[in-house]
């Protein structure tokens, strides 16, 4: 027999019984059952209960075992009795009768309990990390992600990728996050980076003329912590593409993409339609360019209605350059309680507050009030037909412009009675962020947006550049590698007109792949850099082993990045990425079970000749 | 039509004669046959032959063409002239007739040749690597590679292996070479240290419970460069399982690595029976612990025959304590010319020379000298039967034992005429690396060697401890974190006596594989560092992670790692690592490409709280 299992703790059933059987695993759970021991024998694949009576030889060691303990056992499969079989377990219909048993590693008193659900803080889960792994939630998530990561590569191969490694020790990548830095020991007082993402790797690979190109590829960037990013490193299936347009990317990516969220999203609906929208829309329409998209509410422009209108707020604002009034449509929205706590979620990110109107049914009470009459005199007038009943609009904003624009505002919305609508105004660009948040919460609040599904939606067409506000200073917008719609011609016009062949993915309220089709000649690409304003020299020398490369034969190309940790985190329906991740830092950058990062020796320091400042506390 | 082809340079057959096709690709070739221009275009994927006469609208432009320039062509396919046809390329039937032509990217005066197999220093090499990996060996070889891993990562799920990634960013891992470190900028003066292998972590992933772990993980040493391994970092395939024995983990990997050997082997044999060889026989019999078994030479002890012979050297030499004469057999290697120069050989190496004996039919002019007669004389003894003919064993060092124990030495290497043996003595350890140096040689030599083979064996049983000849100090000779065969019991006798469940893979004289069972036993572990000095604070200091970890009810486990670089070198018969890695470093660990390393700017420096200490020239 095997030295340590005939059967894996998932393996028996009813075809076993009668079978002398070897198993090995960590005690789950131990009962006392009146002199008879039941032990939860658990391993990576299941548990098996295996019990030992008075009887038995190795009672007094079993009596012994404590949680987590890492045994061996001996013993007789039986069959359970008919009321006692476990129909969750595969195994519940046996049992196994310990003959024999050896300790294989004894636990101390344990910190953390594997068995149950309790909540540990976060410090505790991973410092004990492989503790925390043994739970089963931890373990569904790590072979989820292993079997994700899997499957992404297995598509890709099915669509003529291959897989190529780009080099982890490098030079800093410009990205335009903070690089992690690797002194070097032949070189002392150089520095090697660690990338940010293969983005110049991967172009090279197709100056090389690999055509296509994808990797599972650790990404690195020293950053501040926060809940869906590691603050070190993270995995991104990274791909490009050579002799493409951008659609060419959307119909290579989208069926690897979908199919990972149905075959791993447990039943979740998956939209097939993916909608291309531009940036500007995302950001009219959302208010983010990752707009969740389960959610069915789209803000509009609403300015005229306002414009010269009795609400003075709107009106005055309007008569500035560049500004706006949206409207976030709230349909089911229409109380004063619901708009009011709307309102107060807008004062607290910061604005002065959020502008409401709701279509409520007519009542007696308002009748009342309107005509100066008591509620019973309202109630037959309403009765009578003398007053007509129906619809009305409520809300101080409403009153302020009036009944004929609050009707043509209710027209463009599409609303009705018990429906709401907020509005926002000013500079979009002060305002969209907050509008964005808060058609998330009307959605959420209002029941509006379905859980049970993934929507996906592409955004496009990003402007190349931006001009700061005080500065004037035109710069990239987002990355500075993307090919400029309409090429040299665009370039030579108005830069802040410019569109790039760039593109998102967003997936409910994430983005979960960035991409771009590359500006692959020379000549374009430092006419791009040169209105942000960097030089020739410049460019050669931050970007020097690409834009060298562009100069003999370049192909077109594109691709695109989709972050792995994310795409398992709402797979896993977590909201913190380190349920997914092995062996995750913590938010201040530490891993608390190795102890990294330490202070390093001096000799270690004098061979990279180096010398720590010190800090001042 | 898509925008930049309808149809690879591989795809079009007799079967699209007629046919309108698109195609973009690199200018292989161009050839002007008395006004008519003939392109090889070459894409990834093969290479079609367009064509175009001056009658073509695009003429001019084609004629402007030169090698590398990447273009996209309109045209016509047509059959080739039977005469014309080329049955090499799968294209070889047709040709397109250009109608219209883009230019993608044009190319500067090239540094490197793409076309042909001219050879450039590997600085231009790797400057230029897009153009060098144009080339059509450097496609092979990454397309290789990436098949390669790619037919591991399925061997292994087909096994019921998941794939789990483990920290790039860490703490210092003890697998004893030097560590490259990454300055912390949130924790000032702290580093974190870039994994020399991911044991650690494998070994914490089996005390999580997950049971069978796989991952192609990069591995970082700051090492001083080799032509068979990277300066900075290489590739391997960890793999670690919970609850088994040494020979459970051959039985998993053998599979894997031969089939890979089978499937990418070119048709090479791979050899079925993998033979275990302890430590000791392989130094013995090989000369290393990464034998080439391709080669049949089997050294052997003959110190019997020499102690207290007529070698005076050899004898005296026996006299001390821990001494050997080892006898290198070389069947076919009877020519003193041959002898000599495997002498001058040893010589080389740094030994006094190395004694040998071979074997020839007597001759007349042996006859002759030996008894002061006329070969003629000599040649009517030999052939009346007056003198017997047959074998002569020759060399001074025959003479010296004289007869009889050359006899002895003959009979138990299994040498006859026309072979020979070489001599080595003194303590193993100051000979045996020459000795299996020299077995190389004479095997390479002789043609002893099959090169159309790959021949295997797992070494086995290595001591777990070294004495220090010098301070007489015991140290770990290999890993210290493999179990000691035996156990607690074998670490309280003679520790120079312990052997490890510790192995490597060796293949064709590079070692391949190298893996162990683990120490997953704290008492022991403890008790095993304590023998080579290590107190139990150090332990817990320098290992404390893991160590902790088998607190709390570690499972018995094992694995190993294999080099993929190495092994995709061996299958590509590359005798240099950067030819099977994309942008690999050069031997002074720079990308040239790149330019890395490179010098930090002085707010990078700040913000890690790092002064860098000026270099005296």
């Amino acid at each position: 027999m095997h030295a340590f299992r005939s059967h894996t703790c998932a393996d028996l059933t009813k075809a076993n019984v009668g079978d002398t059987v070897r198993l090995s695993g960590w005690v789950h759970r131990i009962r006392d059952h009146g002199g008879v021991l039941f032990v939860d024998l658990r391993d990576h694949y299941g548990i098996t209960q295996v019990l030992c009576d008075s009887d038995s030889p190795v009672f007094a060691e079993v009596d012994k075992l404590r949680s987590e303990w890492c045994v061996r056992i001996d013993g007789e499969v039986k069959a359970r009795d008919a009321s006692l079989v476990n129909p969750k377990l595969p195994t519940g219909e046996i049992e196994v009768y310990i003959r024999d048993m050896t300790v294989l590693g004894a636990a101390e008193e344990l910190p953390l309990i594997v068995f149950g659900d309790q909540e540990y803080p976060e410090e505790t889960r991973l410092r004990y990390r492989y503790l925390d792994l043994r739970r089963e939630v931890m373990q569904r998530n790590m072979t989820m992600r292993s079997d994700v990561v899997s499957s992404i590569r297995r598509r890709m191969w099915d669509k003529g990728f291959r897989e190529y490694q780009t080099p982890i020790i490098t030079a800093s990548s410009p990205e335009g996050a903070r690089d992690f830095l690797v002194p070097s020991r032949l070189h002392p007082g150089k520095f090697y980076a660690l990338p940010q993402a293969p983005q110049q790797f991967k172009q090279l690979i197709m100056v090389s003329g690999f055509d296509k190109y994808f990797q599972i590829a650790p990404c690195f960037r020293d950053e501040d912590p926060r809940a869906d990013r590691s603050p070190t490193d993270f995995y991104q299936l990274d791909m490009e593409m050579s002799f493409v347009e951008q659609q060419d990317v959307f119909d290579t990516i989208q069926p690897v993409i979908a199919g990972i969220f149905e075959e791993f999203g447990g039943g979740r609906k998956v939209d097939q339609e993916w909608p291309q929208i531009s940036y500007r829309d995302a950001a009219l329409w959302y208010g983010t360019d990752k707009p969740d998209l389960r959610n069915p509410i789209k803000m509009q422009v609403v300015s005229e209605h306002f414009r010269g209108s009795g609400f003075a707020i709107f009106a005055k604002l309007l008569e500035q350059d560049g500004t706006e009034v949206r409207a976030i449509p709230a349909p089911g929205g229409g109380s004063r309680k619901f708009c009011d706590r709307m309102n107060a979620f807008a004062q607290k990110e910061g604005l002065p507050g959020m502008g409401y109107i709701f279509w409520r049914e007519k009542t007696a009470d308002a009748v009342a009030q309107e005509l100066g009459i008591s509620v019973k005199e309202a109630q037959a007038k309403l009765k009578s037909g003398e007053v007509e009943g129906g619809m009305e609009a409520a809300g101080p904003l409403a009153k302020n412009i009036g009944p004929e624009r609050t009707e043509a505002i209710r027209q463009q919305l599409g609303l009705g009675v018990g429906d709401a609508a907020f509005f926002l105004g000013g500079k979009p660009k002060a305002f969209e962020g907050v509008a964005g948040k808060a058609r998330t919460v009307i959605g959420d609040e209002l029941g509006l947006t379905d859980k049970d599904r993934f929507a996906f939606a592409w955004i496009v067409d990003f402007p190349i550049y931006e001009k700061d506000e005080e500065s004037g200073k035109i710069d990239f917008e987002h990355n500075p590698f993307s090919m400029p719609q309409g090429g040299m011609d665009a370039l030579n016009g108005d830069p802040l007109d410019v569109l790039g062949y760039q593109y998102d993915l967003a997936c409910n309220g994430y983005e979960l792949v960035s991409g771009a089709i590359r500006n692959h000649r020379p000549e374009i690409m430092f006419k791009a850099f040169e209105i942000a304003g960097y030089g020739k020299d410049e460019v050669e020398k931050r970007f020097g082993g690409m834009v060298n490369a562009f100069k003999f034969g370049a192909p077109p190309h594109g691709g695109c990045a989709a972050g792995i940790d994310r795409i398992v985190m709402l797979l896993a329906d977590e909201a913190n990425i380190r349920e997914v991740i092995m062996f995750p830092m913590n938010q201040r950058a530490e891993d608390l079970m190795m102890k990294a990062p330490s202070e390093p020796t001096s000799d270690q320091l004098m061979e990279l000749g180096l010398r720590v400042i010190p800090q001042e506390d």
